[in-house]
């Protein structure tokens, strides 16, 4: 009988190519172990109030007094409500056509695009123009839509950081375009270096490839790593030089966690290198409320901003939104809110600040606990985590455990992230998801764990890394050295 | 100088194919108009709170302690939320694994799926498995992440209603496939006739198209109609015999005006039908809380449901989901509230009855002002509008009419539609942006105008519409007879 329309065999092979390591494997194993009943910590997805973070307490009244516009002319409400919540909601309502429940325009609404282009041109000192700034469901969707607009067919190659975030291979795969990887360096603190990035497009048009984007994650994920004023001027040249658009992954821009670099947007630094630069490289920047310290991943609010980009383009870009009618419209009121906090003098501001700054040191001092911690370890070396909310440190498997694992019919990360959730019930991602140099292991977590367990959650992991050693080292050597 | 890969002779040329008319010329227009400051009345997309529809209150308290939950805990909250609505704010927080600002499982909350697996047990009489209802930023999001499972190349058909909802041309040219037209009968009420189906499947099959899908619209969107048992029955067989997935749209099965078709949904039918046909048929089902009478369109929260598919490709579709991490997690709370209302008995049940009728019955009288307004007017015939949320009159034009638009580069309808909007603020959309019977035009509005407005609106539209017939009427016939 022939296969039927939906059996696997029948499916667009684009979709089987999607690997997705995040939710991968592991998660699966680690949801299973959760409903046998051991307790789990996910630590495999950036999902800060899924560990226990709360939400920040005015962008939540706002919000919810939107949700509930009648509650505005109850008498009562001064008792539940700050009054600069109350008149934060009004002013939010006054700028949709129907409150939270209608179809906003479908790049967002007019009011939160014009804050958001009022907080990228304080941030960079450039004015930008929210006609050029798109609302999205989470920063994911835009990223998805610029490379479905990009990518024409399997010859059309994206250059992507090694390691990287899944997202952008998964959806290469799903557009049907090529993966052009360039490799971090670890060595280097996760540093980017051009030449790699040249070597990568020299080898790629060999093979018949035309590189149309190269997407950097500034603050790094899984690697944490900011880029310098330099390397972005490089790259920016880089991208001149050779026709190349550059996406910008932005999202973590609010996580830095050191003085020495800080976050400078992409979109600052080509402006300040002036024509023709700044007036030829075509640039898209993403950005979210679901990390920074906010961490609102749950309500899907995203946005990129297009420099350079022909009216034409954009048209287009705006007519494929336009099928899905509009992004959430709480969603984009959380942006509004994320890029418009209360001010000195307002009467939540202590409040609001207070728990920004506590919820950005305990990060701080957690990126710290997992560092030092994982640096402990016996075969373990980790770089700081200058920002972003990840840790990604080096497993050094010895030649044992790689055959173990080869006879499991596992990669040897894989492997070794298996045993850890299995004995410690941590769950974390297998270096192989996010890509890593030939016969070196990494695993990835995030750094968000409620920091009084973190200690705990640390010695758990020393405890079984240092016993899996024991159990496999040989002496005669490491996987790497 | 070479093009830049976002210059618009760069892009993919699939996103230059998509077609939107829903937000096309004629929304422009009209958007333009009202910056110049006319009074613009939108029909053009089905947005009842963008027309003053007020929100469900019961649904939007719950989601409003959602987002606040520490209000939970304030002793005042008696004050502004009854105790209903406070015990199901709870509930639903307890779903979650870290309230509303969490990513859920890519899928949606189990919990919830587990309360529409409920809801679709008790309309259809057969229980629903939880594990195959995915929930999605609105159901536009889903069929969009079907038809790119679905879709392998250009050679792949899929089998859509003309006249149709545009989503379904625009993804069907995204994802680069071919679009299989079949005609619903203006003569028969909008009927389907399974035979038009056959044919065109076989011209399909002629020019070397596979197809693989056949969506219905039930209730009809633009046309309003709702299929029969008969009409289902017949639709599963010809999937089953012919090997063709059914997508079945039923986001409107809420809005019903008759009671002679009451709405029945694909599922039931399937599974009455018995095996082979129950246990064959490839049939996945959207449903969404924008329609209805709830119309929470800004909410952004749809559902779809998979029968008979297997498990690897149900795995492959969670694994794309899991690429842009979760939907939003409120429009999947609305969702729980939509299947799962106050029942009598419950503090709120009285309230929301009230709402919920008030809206239902208004929406039926609306149906009927509209259609008798339209039957009322010169070379204008329109059929009852069954269920959904629009009307969609045909337009017979005078020749002299046809040629004027000719003249003025205009397609007829756009031409018509263009004059409307200007004459009287009325933002349509031309029946050609859903397609039509050659040399016959249509428009579509929607039935959401207030009511109170409605005869007002009816009588503007048949004075610019009498007006326009007078101008080019010459007496040697119409478009059509």
């Amino acid at each position: 009988m022939a296969p039927k329309p939906l059996d696997y065999e029948s499916l667009n092979e684009n979709v089987k190519k999607v690997a997705y390591a995040v939710r991968g494997e592991l998660y699966l194993r680690a949801s299973e172990l959760q409903k046998e009943g051991k307790k789990i910590i996910f630590t495999n997805v950036g999902n800060p109030h899924a560990l226990g973070q709360k939400p920040l307490t005015f962008p939540r009244q706002v919000i919810a007094l939107c949700q509930a516009p009648f509650l505005l002319d109850d008498p009562n409400v001064g008792l539940l409500f700050p009054a600069d919540a109350i008149d934060r909601a009004k002013h939010y309502l006054s700028l949709t056509s129907g409150g939270l429940g209608a179809y906003s325009d479908s790049r967002g609404l007019p009011g939160i695009r014009k804050e958001i282009a009022e907080f990228i041109g304080r941030r960079d000192g450039y004015p930008s123009d929210p006609e050029l700034i798109y609302l999205t469901d989470g920063a994911s969707k835009g990223v998805m839509q610029i490379l479905n607009t990009i990518i024409r067919n399997e010859n059309d190659g994206i250059l992507v950081p090694v390691p990287q975030y899944p997202l952008y291979s998964a959806t290469i795969s799903l557009y049907g375009g090529s993966l052009v990887p360039y490799y971090l360096e670890e060595e280097a603190n996760w540093g980017l270096d051009i030449n790699h990035i040249r070597q990568s497009v020299a080898a790629a048009r060999m093979k018949g490839i035309c590189v149309r984007a190269l997407v950097i994650i500034n603050p790094g994920n899984p690697t944490g790593q900011c880029l310098s004023e330099a390397n972005l001027r490089e790259l920016l040249k880089f991208c001149f030089r050779e026709n190349i658009v550059l996406l910008a992954d932005e999202v973590y821009q609010q996580n830095i966690y050191q003085d020495e670099r800080p976050f400078i947007s992409a979109r600052k630094i080509l402006l300040d290198m002036g024509p023709p630069i700044s007036t030829e490289v075509q640039l898209v920047s993403f950005h979210t409320v679901s990390k920074g310290y906010w961490g609102e991943c749950g309500q899907r609010g995203g946005y990129f901003e297009m420099t350079n980009l022909p009216a034409k383009t954009v048209d287009e870009i705006y007519k494929v939104a336009s099928v899905s009618l509009s992004p959430n419209v709480p969603g984009q009121i959380f942006l509004g809110l994320m890029v418009n906090p209360p001010k000195p003098g307002d009467i939540s501001y202590l409040r609001f600040a207070a728990e920004s700054n506590a919820i950005l040191e305990s990060l701080k001092r957690r990126a710290h606990i997992m560092t030092d911690g994982f640096n402990s370890c016996r075969n373990v070396v980790c770089n700081f985590t200058e920002g972003a909310m990840y840790s990604f440190p080096q497993i050094r498997l010895p030649p044992k455990a790689i055959e173990a694992a080869k006879r499991a019919g596992k990669a040897p990360d894989v492997f070794y992230c298996l045993k850890l959730v299995e004995a410690t019930g941590i769950s974390t991602v297998p270096g192989s998801g996010f890509g890593q140099k030939e016969g070196v292991f990494h695993l990835r977590t995030t750094i968000l764990p409620a920091e009084e367990e973190m200690p705990a959650i640390m010695d758990s992991f020393k405890k079984f890394n240092d016993e899996f050693m024991e159990q496999y080292e040989d002496y005669r050597g490491y996987s790497r050295m």
